[in-house]
């Protein structure tokens, strides 16, 4: 994000700069590329260059959208911390940077998730993305002697329900009483210590030994 | 509900069968006392009779539609079941009374949703009953022996947060693929072993004998 953008990105984000203010002004309704070419001055031709088709825009501005979340998934993963700790700050810092967002513009946010609804498949790669890197850190976790006789694959899509309440937006701007650091926290330590070891395949071992 | 109703409940039965005929036609918008009383060829003060205003209306709406689930709740509190099994069945019934109107008319579930959004002081008292229950639930845990050294007031709001996902009807239809009786099963079982006796007043009792 800091180094100097080059002519070509420093245009797109130009574009990309229009085609928030249009979310901005209308909503989730759908956004030609003419309009974009319109609000910025530029031929229909040379915004092309930039956006192929409509399904390159949507694409582009959920990029740029996610960009910061993505950035902080994968610092929380990088961070030298044990897998409690992890998954705390890997929910704790989405939830924040959402909740910052609603607060400097709800209506923007708002229009963002209509927007991401009508158009799932440029979202739902942010969420495999977020599943890939909750997968990382539950691995960590089992090397840390974690969730002993569970598999990732069982995990993963418990702890993903297990936490609506404090990443899905919706939620999370519906519920902004509930999205603190201390129901993170807490219910990353209910997650851990209710996944601890399985009891019955112990016993099993027992019985066969 | 077996009860042969009497002939003021059946005229009142019949008014909201016309006003959710109205709100399926129209979704949330508002409805008005007069529609109603046309739509059932009644007189304006006759049904005036039975809806002083319209918040008396929006109320007895969403009475009815909540009766079920209200009736749910009840039924499974009085259940001789262990608080395991009990706090089970009150998220699983629940979610498939939820999952089962959604399937027999997705616009018109929707449009209850949104019209429950525009007057949330109608739902919040069914929210807060459900509260209630929960509550009633936790503490028969708690006579169990479970969630030893905690309150009930820590940890109602956070059974509350973990279990969105299953009980939210945004969540609930937006994801049924997640909306199984096994996952109410898992959380359950993870919460009340993730909510188990706490270490430290232990520790400390330990340390003062």
């Amino acid at each position: 994000m800091a180094r100097p953008p080059t002519d070509r990105e420093a245009t797109a984000e130009q574009l990309l700069d229009a085609a928030e203010e249009l979310i901005r002004q209308r909503g989730a309704h759908e956004i030609a590329v003419t309009e974009i070419a319109a609000a910025c001055g530029m031929s229909q031709s040379n915004v092309y260059r930039f956006f192929a088709d409509k399904e390159a825009l949507y694409a582009a501005i959920a990029e740029r959208w996610f960009s910061e979340l993505t950035e902080a998934m994968e610092e929380v993963v990088a961070l030298g911390l044990p897998a409690t700790d992890k998954m705390t700050a890997f929910f704790e810092r989405r939830m924040t940077i959402k909740l910052a967002r609603y607060a400097a513009d709800p209506a923007l946010f708002l229009s963002y998730l209509a927007l991401g609804e009508e158009h799932y498949d440029v979202v739902s790669g942010h969420i495999d993305l977020a599943g890939h890197y909750l997968s990382v850190i539950v691995a960590q976790a089992m090397a840390e002697g974690h969730f002993a006789g569970r598999t990732i694959d069982e995990i993963v899509p418990l702890i993903d329900l297990m936490t609506v309440g404090v990443c899905d937006p919706h939620m999370l701007v519906e519920h902004t009483e509930h999205a603190t650091p201390e129901n993170v926290r807490r219910i990353v330590e209910v997650i851990f210590a209710g996944l601890g070891d399985r009891v019955e395949p112990r016993a099993t071992l027992r019985l066969a030994s």
